[in-house]
């Protein structure tokens, strides 16, 4: 794809057709009907959106996005800019949460230069797509140039479009120092909401420093005048690189039909973007968890998405991601290694008692 | 152990000491602190309960314990009691919803038939520790003996006596047709809520049936006068075979300081049996998820339990459990194997910019 209004025009809606024959395979394993709860769901939703059977997740990728912003100038973050870059080696090394998690999920991680303030040298693992070395402080003007912001998304897709070759699924990760102040002004802006009420501490800011956030967000918004009815306006105005790397990483995912899990606030923020764009993208999420970030839920609504973990994670990075492609994968294995109850000899609901 | 008074008397609380050493490894991890929200939580029960200080899950089982209900003649399920014994066949060839989600999370499991109304042939994976075929039907008198009641506990102690050495997590489970009625009637009695507000649909009964049902274990509680202060009273008068044997092996869990990953409705009222008789078994369950059965919220509160889960789950068998060991291990693997930010040269929290 060339340009991102292809994108958007070759993304499908979901085929609901076959909804019967999957229900009835999985009203056929030797459980009652519906007892699995959101794993029968999960594996309903893989099974409408791959067109496929009995699917088994074998190749897995969490993207990783990594980008700088420079708001952190205005002090909105616990930690130092440099930690973005430096958490991008550990991503590399393999010592980072959301590599820990993937690990045990099956999952590999490939972590994603879309915008960081450091140039890195190629290696396994890692993808440069830069767009710019951090982006401009939204307290004092844009992100990003608009041409920037469809880069970054289309990156994103480019992302998906190099990797899909049998891969099953796809989970969405952040990284970026200062990244939950554009997400809460994203939101903030696409649903009309006040800032107060959509903004947190992300890496664990003080109560004042929660004020002077907040604050920030509002000069960002007043400064910018973004223009809610056009998401590429706002993620150029008060987004990041990383941001419109998974609103494409999103997209990429639905024109291709891999189901893609998406983590939390930062993540969500991209999905917000991408589903604002090309609203049949929202059937092809999976949201991985209710994060801490008070924000999180308001994005959740708009997507019409209810979060399958809530553990009071807010990490990032799709260490989430990583849980929920498990929850995915337990889904399937129930349609595919279950046991139907004519295969096991099991008695069915209200029938008589039949000899063993 | 020879006496269900000697497991209860050698069951020590948690030693808290280690907290703050614990602690201080996870906030040296390279994430913001707490980040990680429950998974840190579950890592720092894991060491407190076992004293370990980097435990890796290698040998995980999954004791479902099965037994048959006299009271199915109230025509309290929607299924034949029949299907008890077909599903522990199922359970043994690997078929069932636990089987699957056990080999996903890379645990055993064992079946024990604690009172099931049929002969079983000795086999690999398979514990014959059976009290009865059957219990007696609660609507008309006692489930079993105070004696079998005993004995019952004391087999799930033994199980986790005979397979103790070098096993490293618990997970408990049950099949049995008719046994959310002993469920509920045990959380009626020992939390002194009304059976209506504790009763559900187990299998997947209608209206009626779910009137019917409330009806007979009223008339139960009414029969047998269950003593609420003693709680072997209330499993020998309303409860059940496998209830007591999954109560058994959260008091063996205990005794041996090996977490216990508690599943659903079933479960948690042997757990419930287990903390009446010994409340210092509570810090050592982990409750793996909210299940849909309405009486199991009363049991938690009581049990001082938060799920980790809320997957709409209602299967039993140990399949929410299978799930919630592998929370535990994502706990235990970010302890293990996550970098520190010395080792990942990661700048900390409120520090000044470093160098790369």
């Amino acid at each position: 794809m060339k340009t991102l209004h292809e994108v958007i025009k070759n993304i499908r809606p979901i085929d609901h057709s076959r909804r019967n024959t999957i229900q009835a395979k999985l009203d056929d394993l030797t459980k009652p009907q519906g007892s699995l709860g959101r794993l029968e769901e999960l594996a309903m939703r893989y099974c409408l959106i791959t067109g496929k059977d009995k699917p088994v997740l074998r190749n897995k990728i969490i993207f990783t996005c990594a980008g700088d912003h420079g708001v952190t100038k205005e002090g909105v973050s616990a930690f130092p800019a440099a930690v973005t870059p430096q958490m991008v080696y550990n991503f590399l090394r393999g010592g980072a949460g959301v590599n820990v998690l993937a690990r045990q999920a099956g999952a590999r991680v490939i972590a994603v230069d879309m915008g960081v303030d450091h140039d890195f040298e190629p290696a396994e693992g890692l993808e440069i797509r830069k767009i710019g070395r951090g982006t401009g402080n939204i307290a004092a003007g844009p992100a990003m140039t608009r041409e920037q912001a469809e880069a970054s998304i289309m990156a994103g897709v480019g992302l998906v479009e190099k990797y899909r070759d049998g891969l099953d699924i796809i989970g969405t990760g952040d990284m970026g120092i200062g990244n939950t102040t554009p997400s809460s002004a994203i939101v903030s802006v696409i649903t009309g909401t006040d800032p107060e009420l959509v903004t947190g501490r992300g890496t664990g800011i003080d109560d004042s420093s929660l004020k002077s956030k907040v604050a920030t967000i509002k000069k960002a918004i007043a400064v910018n005048r973004p223009d809610k009815s056009d998401a590429l306006d706002v993620l150029a105005k008060v987004g990041g690189f990383e941001i419109g790397g998974i609103a494409g990483v999103v997209l990429g995912a639905a024109l291709h039909r891999i189901p893609v899990v998406v983590d939390g606030f930062i993540s969500t923020a991209g999905a917000l973007i991408a589903a604002e764009l090309c609203p049949a993208v929202k059937e092809y999420l999976v949201a991985a968890h209710q994060s801490v970030e008070i924000g999180h839920r308001k994005m959740l609504e708009r997507l019409e998405q209810r979060p399958l973990l809530d553990l009071s994670l807010r990490l990032g990075e799709g260490t989430g991601a990583a849980l929920g492609i498990s929850l995915v994968e337990s889904g399937l294995r129930i349609l595919a290694e279950m046991a139907t109850f004519s295969s096991a000899g099991v008695s069915e609901k209200n029938t008589e008692q039949t000899v063993l």
